[in-house]
């Protein structure tokens, strides 16, 4: 989950709904399903778009502050229904209606949105792409900031490089979609649970509440916005307003513990789980509260006393690589693991002769029924075929374009280094659609930084093998993340009885849509503020871990300041202890369910880098989502999605306005400061002057 | 309403409860009521105590800081409930209890605690007493700020006065009783419904929404105790905090207008009528968004530029002057109104033989069942007798020794100024409990004002015709009030069966708690913060104002700065004119009812002095109620008391902690501070060097 969109946790209030939502086959028998190129409808398109552009505004922001970002899709669900049902109903009201709105157009905004968003995390503008700029290279020390160690951000070869990559996954993976649906038949829980969410809005009972739903997040949108806007006004500059209040006390928000009053963050923590947010938490404590003060007592000794703060030699060093190598920790064993299990499944699935792969899906309680409707979708989904020769061409093809292109865009990285990403990566974008068919976890960014530590180490220091390294990651991340991407989409398409082909090309077009809003989106935020900076705004923490892993990949251990491998070796052990631990539990004590109650490692180690403000931003998410659970389990269950969605939203959007005041060279208006008592004294005494 | 307590609303919650409640003498059937004396228990006095000292710090910090205080009967009667109920509760599981839980007990203590609350208004310490001191003294002009017209304020003298002039009131009007309530059948709209919530409380039904009232009180007391404390911490210094909050902009908060973050007066607000916010916001854009700015302009030319800003002589004047010259106009208009009303409707009693004098009183649309309950009621009311030679001396003995006590403490006011008060004082004592039945406005207030101008005038500023106005106000109001909310009480306890020797028993401990506890909770606050100060935390508006009003009393009009005296005129007549519509309206004009929409003079004023940011928070209030009652008009019926009590209640009890941290010199660690932006620049530049 924690900075990886591709996680994206099952909406809660679908859970429950299985029993109702699979008969909807039955609801659906007079509906016609039209054909593939029918699904696909111009004004689908339209709504998709301006949707793209708010989620990758939405998900650029994110990426920038903490790189955390909750699954979206109910939003975007929920958003995508609004907007062509709204548009529809005015249509119909004047006659002018000519094709209704049906669940398969639904399905191919949602597809489209989120792939196009999809891209605003996996094109990297705040991860590996940052990790090239000379402003974060300059964080760490002088050996890696030489020319070839750095790229400067420009939207050209950005936009060049999105396209290149992100359209070869399509091709990697479409062949296996009949195994992976028809004969695993995969569960895909957030493919799963955007199908019902979208059959349940086209029967009458669905709609009922969904309209409520897009009421209370408009609500919330719009309160969460105006917030943003009055924050504003108190913000002049750094240190001034709502983002730097010091809730707990002056002592504690030198220690990065206050509430900063960001409503997307209470948003995004009431859309995750609980103990994502407890890991946050503790992450944060453990780092901030303990060991980032001890170390500090230790200025002079480990790490020379006169560094600037945001260097890597000094403090900040400890910060990223430990909590590099408990991300790297976390991402190996679920590698390792996956791969694994991925393999003893096959094996499985090959000696006998059928096995039911679905331990939560959606066949094992409704057997009886969903025969009927099983054999209805299969149907359709047999329907419009996408030939062998298609894809293979496809992948074949556009893999060589992007050898020649992403070679010609980092001369660092050699035709050959590419060509073996793209021999392995099929490989890779099999086990990640497959594993996250089973689990719901991709794993793309644990890929793409393995990447990094391969390509990197292979390329050499001196020969740019930084920027190899953040390039190849950025490849490889993106055919394993849009493999596992369109496998969801076609479960989805599955259950709504869209077309695989039409699931294909609005994921292409979304994709495409991607490409071209993600780069201009984050040239905005790049033009407005300073990006990466630790102690600013927008630190965009993924930057300089990315970098960090690069760093490692070349230099090994030596570039680490005095104890630091010690410590990061400690915690990259604690990281997979922590795994190893939740896994057993998970599988052999069930009677308490304690894996439940083991932090998650991954999220751990995001506030190791940032602190823990934001972390409490989310515990206060998740403290209203319990309190409210308390109060009325069904009714939380059905509109915390819409109201954490519309407060993640309405902040994030006003952000647009605000990056134009910015670059508008408008500044705010008043400054809320905070002094302590004395300083407050010596300030009065200056303005009795000054005044 | 507006800095009168003796005007409470009605609960909004038992306008429409009166069916229901009125037949309840049917539900007591089986209750016995026990003698008078054993009414008035020993647990009952203790929880009156406890109480009592709540809502004199919750009154005192009310009048301090802008006198507005609405009726606490609800929170009085909910918090009575709540003591006592746990108790008895608690006894019973024990199997200790020996005597249930009455509600002429509750009553007992209902009675109690607003004679005791009612001292803390009538007693004048944030008006008349404070007037009297040599800091309010000193900002008006040196003509009157002589020593023979001020008295430093002294915790003796100020015990000695209110137990000299507080228990007469009760003897003038105790002979009265029976014909106001059995005759005339007054209304009392205060203690009926009071009435009616001790009945609903002792009815099964009536004690299942009490109890859920009393949580949310609960609930809403924590949270609005928990935000004061939270918001302690960042007002190290004036000026700092979230009563410092330019919640509108700087420009703004220059004149008045900001959010002040008290939970305390956006509760206020939920209680008070709509139409006295809007009032207070109409009152204060007029005054600080457009006269005084206006006024500023003529610095220099209409007053002198160097008088420092507190000055009567400068802007401050306009502000004093022009509100004392609304509430007077306001003033004297409901005396005459009312004494008029009363004349015409007692002629109408003497001529006619039996007229129903309650409009909307309980009895035109219960006639049939209620002659059963009223047989039973006035069985009680009059069993216990107070007879006449008991109140015709009580009278007697307590004015000699008022007379020569007061004359003692204030040898300014000779024995015949005071003893021709005590022969006009039962007069209008009569005519504002009579006008109280009808209206439930209790105009004790204006009959004090009108006191100064006549004997502050009598007597003379050289010889201390200051102290003397101030202090025959306070023998004035003291009687008025005291005989008004003795009637009520007989009302409350006609219709709970208790008996009028418990009322009036009660009603005596009361005051004399009252008497005992108003000075020390003033005296606590006066001791930890500068009272008075127009721009500090606790500028109680209405010392000033009543200082002023005897300067007028003895100066004439020669106090004023230029134009003062037009404008006052002036806001005088408007607010006569205010008044004069909005009675035609209300006579003549029944269709569309108007006359709701014609803004209460009165509470216009009050932001002429203070600015507008409490009218700020009380609009909030009454914009949370209106939401409220437009999603679930019952729910907010029921419930609005019961949270507005616990937001004003929370906060005023931080009032305690907050002013014995204050006494012990502890200041709070951080201030939170508002600069413009160019301000800031410089603030940080300065810093820059002092860290």
């Amino acid at each position: 989950m924690a900075g990886d969109p591709h996680r994206p946790v099952v909406p809660r209030e679908f859970e429950e709904y299985d029993d109702d939502a699979l008969k909807g086959e039955e609801a659906f028998k007079k509906t016609k399903v039209l054909a593939w190129h029918k699904q696909i409808t111009l004004r689908s398109l339209v709504t998709s778009f301006v949707l793209s552009v708010v989620f990758n505004f939405i998900v650029c922001k994110l990426n920038l502050t903490t790189g955390i970002i909750p699954s979206l899709n109910v939003a975007a669900g929920l958003l995508g229904f609004a907007v062509l049902k709204t548009y529809t109903a005015l249509l119909s009201q004047f006659g002018l209606l000519k094709q209704p709105f049906t669940r398969q157009e639904n399905t191919v905004i949602q597809t489209c949105v989120v792939a196009s968003s999809g891209i605003a995390f996996s094109g990297g503008t705040a991860s590996y792409m940052l990790g090239m700029s000379p402003y974060i290279a300059a964080q760490g020390g002088a050996a890696q900031n030489t020319p070839i160690n750095t790229k400067n951000l420009q939207l050209g070869w950005m936009f060049a490089f999105l396209f290149a990559v992100s359209f070869v996954g399509l091709f990697s993976i479409v062949p296996l979609r009949k195994m992976m649906i028809l004969k695993y038949k995969l569960t895909y829980p957030s493919g799963t649970a955007t199908a019902l969410l979208i059959n349940s809005f086209h029967t009458p009972k669905g709609a009922k509440l969904a309209r409520k739903q897009v009421s209370l997040l408009f609500k919330s949108f719009c309160g969460s916005f105006v917030f943003a806007f009055f924050q504003w006004f108190f913000a002049t500059a750094d240190g001034c307003g709502f983002s730097s209040f010091p809730t707990f006390g002056l002592q504690a928000y030198k220690q990065k513990f206050y509430f900063d009053f960001s409503s997307t963050y209470v948003g995004v923590g009431m859309i995750c789980p609980y103990i994502i947010n407890v890991s946050l938490l503790i992450g944060s404590i453990i780092s901030w509260g303990i060991m980032w003060p001890l170390i500090e007592k230790k200025k002079g000794i480990w790490y020379s006393a006169d560094l600037p703060a945001s260097s890597l030699h000094g403090l900040q060093g400890y910060r990223v690589f430990v909590a590099i190598a408990m991300i790297l920790g976390d991402g190996i064993y679920h590698c390792v693991f996956m791969l694994t299990q991925t393999g003893c499944s096959l094996i499985a699935q090959l000696t006998k002769k059928k096995v039911s792969y679905s331990p939560q899906g959606e066949n094992s309680d409704a057997d009886n029924e969903a025969s009927s409707d099983d054999k209805i979708r299969k149907d359709y989904f047999l329907k419009d075929q996408i030939p062998l020769w298609v894809a293979g061409t496809g992948y074949v093809v556009l893999a060589i374009v992007s050898i020649v292109s992403v070679s010609h865009i980092f001369p660092q990285l050699k035709w050959y280094h590419i060509l073996v990403a793209y021999l392995i990566a099929p490989i890779l974008a099999f086990c990640n659609a497959y594993g996250c068919g089973l689990t719901d976890w991709s794993l793309a960014s644990n890929y793409g930084k393995i990447a990094i530590l391969i390509f990197s180490g292979w390329v050499g220091l001196d020969n740019g093998g930084i920027i190899a390294g953040l390039a190849s990651c950025g490849v490889m991340m993106s055919i394993v993340s849009t493999a596992s991407d369109l496998m969801q989409d076609f479960k989805t398409g599955y259950l709504t009885l869209a077309s695989p082909r039409s699931m294909f090309f609005s994921q292409v077009i979304g994709t495409a849509m991607g490409c071209a809003i993600t780069p201009l989106v984050f040239w905005f935020f790049y033009k407005a503020y300073t990006i990466g900076d630790p102690e600013g705004t927008y630190p965009a923490p993924f930057g300089q871990v990315y970098r960090g892993i690069s760093l490692l990949g070349v230099e090994g251990f030596s570039a680490l300041p005095t104890n630091c491998l010690k410590l990061a070796i400690i915690f990259f052990f604690i990281s997979i202890v922590i795994n190893i631990i939740h896994d057993l539990l998970a599988r052999y004590e069930t009677k308490y369910r304690l894996h439940r109650f083991i932090p998650n490692a991954m999220s751990m180690a995001i506030p190791f880098y940032l602190g823990g403000y934001f972390a409490i931003d989310m515990c206060l998410g998740s403290l209203i989502l319990y309190l409210w659970e308390r109060k009325n389990k069904q009714k939380a269950k059905d509109f915390s999605p819409a109201l954490a969605s519309g407060l993640i939203c309405g902040e994030s959007l006003w952000g647009i306005p605000a990056a134009i005041l910015a670059l508008a060279g408008l500044r705010a208006p008043i400054c809320m400061k905070f002094f302590s008592a004395s300083m407050n004294d010596k300030v009065e005494t200056f303005l009795g002057g000054a005044r």
